[in-house]
């Protein structure tokens, strides 16, 4: 009898899904949460997810599915988490079996809104997982590209490395290649900022600025990114590996980021308000905005992108304006 | 009388034709020297630049154009180079004027062929320019936004910073901001440097690699840039503003660099010559990947872009095989 940790992963999104195939290569039994009962039954019968990245082959034979969150969180030992962080609270208040024990691995991109927490943050105020149990997967790594199997690194992080080690295995192969790194706090507030560059460089291009703009952006937000999680997390790190300055870059360049989409369809005009219900979801990084800018009052980082972001969407500043005045805060 | 010193642009494509418009913003008189006699008098008859950049509205009125490369050093003072780095060498065989006094200012992107040198150095070595008297014009810029009037920032570095002040002042304007800088040697490393990671990156998007992939290159050059060039010339410097970091994004993620474009054919199957061929330019990048490999037989930074990019060029291995060994030493 194996004594081997067993993996799940609790999620029925794109990423979710990524992440099932990443371990399908490797593991014969995934135990796999998703709350939509019709998913999982078409999963089962066609090798599809029926809603997000429906080109992905899956394999139901070493599938564990099921609907019921507590079944999943019992007989599994590390969890990893791709629910978008939008709906985390209302999926973990459904938990009646204890987390006491548990490794919770996060792949969210994002705050809490109800808490305003990171992920991992959430996990140890909330549920008083200690930090050792905490990990993260983070990108770069766009979830459609796993499908095509198109080569991509995560950086797996977590202060027990060996932790980190026995995820990091189970994801790699043929075409994903890990980095292991102890950075849980950098690594996440990487994740969750990048997505306010993002709407950043959506508005700016909406707004009608090139690529040489575009590139000035990015070259300034890799500083304030550094500038801010160095406040609130001192310590040494290269805010140039993937984890941090890659991540950034294949979302702020990527047309087909929620987060750029959202942000460019405020630069041409739409109100937050109607962007949202456009895009019918909630972009990320809006989340993230609020909650970089409030935690920011105290922290005291130079953060001029963040702020000129958070008084576009919160403070209902007209983009042009806003922009305009942080074209001569950047250099 | 003024005896504000004058300015003159050398060189007759995109970027020295960028370049004038800049000036002419600001100044009543401008040196242009282009090579082409044709050029020159359509400039003067429709206000255009026939070959280049020919959106762009010029004012004949506020230049002094020549063909005669002697009659422009003679009556100018700053002396702006924009010509490719290919001809550089050839125009300057013309020259009888001395360049005795002159303060010469590069907005090449690249390395002389036939001296191995960067701009700064060649003319430093070649010429017995003082260092205080070479500066260096810099992007993140692709001249086509300029023409555009889209906003772009520029950095002006000199040793004497009196210098880099004067063209600052005369290149900024409503869509153009300027940065000062002391830094020639990195910013003209960083500037030809990022022409063979344009390379590389084309060659990746031939091979298939998607954007995850993408990202981790570009994360990955910036980190191998540091090295090069702190071992060419130390100093204190942020590998991540914009004339470094963002020079590398605004090129290697454009779809219209030439040296991107390059790279592609090769990934794509095309052999060197043949993409060459195909592309009627030699892509500076090219020359590039041969100083720096060699440069770096000395300095001994770890380079493996810039290793693989030159092993496919030079020693006519095959893009897909050395660039899957090279994705084992990515992180």
């Amino acid at each position: 009898m194996s004594t081997d940790p067993k993996i799940a992963v609790l999620g029925g999104g794109s990423w979710a899904t990524a992440i099932i195939k990443m371990l399908s290569e490797n593991l014969d039994n995934i135990g796999w949460y998703m709350r939509s009962v019709y998913a999982v039954e078409h999963i089962k019968r066609n090798k599809h997810n029926p809603n997000y990245l429906s080109s992905a082959e899956l394999h139901p034979e070493q599938l564990d599915l099921s609907y019921d969150i507590n079944e999943t969180v019992k007989n599994y030992d590390y969890l990893i988490f791709a629910i978008p962080s939008a709906f985390l609270k209302s999926e973990l208040d459904k938990l009646t079996e204890s987390l006491e024990g548990k490794i919770i691995f996060s792949a969210i991109k994002g705050i809490v809104p109800e808490s305003g927490y990171i992920v991992g943050e959430h996990f140890f105020e909330e549920y008083n997982i200690p930090f050792e149990n905490i990990g993260v997967i983070t990108g770069p790594c766009h979830a459609e590209e796993v499908a095509m199997e198109r080569l991509s690194y995560l950086t797996i992080a977590c202060q027990d490395q060996d932790k980190a080690k026995f995820v990091s295995k189970r994801l790699k192969g043929r075409y994903i290649r890990t980095k292991i790194s102890d950075d849980i706090i950098g690594t996440e507030y990487a994740a969750m900022l990048k997505n306010i560059y993002a709407i950043a460089a959506g508005i700016c291009h909406g707004l009608g600025y090139g690529d040489n703009f575009q590139s000035v952006l990015m070259s300034n937000s890799i500083r304030e990114m550094k500038r801010f999680i160095r406040k609130v997390h001192k310590m040494k790190r290269n805010i140039n590996n993937s984890a941090y300055l890659g991540d950034l870059l294949v979302t702020g360049y990527s047309t087909f980021s929620r987060n750029r989409m959202f942000g460019n369809m405020i630069g041409k005009g739409y109100t937050v308000k109607s962007a949202m219900f456009e895009m019918s979801m909630v972009a990320e990084g809006y989340y993230a905005t609020k909650s970089a800018y409030k935690l920011n009052q105290e922290k005291g980082a130079r953060t001029p992108i963040i702020d000129a972001v958070y008084s576009v969407l919160y403070d209902g500043k007209e983009a042009k304006k806003v922009f305009e005045k942080l074209t001569t805060k950047l250099n």
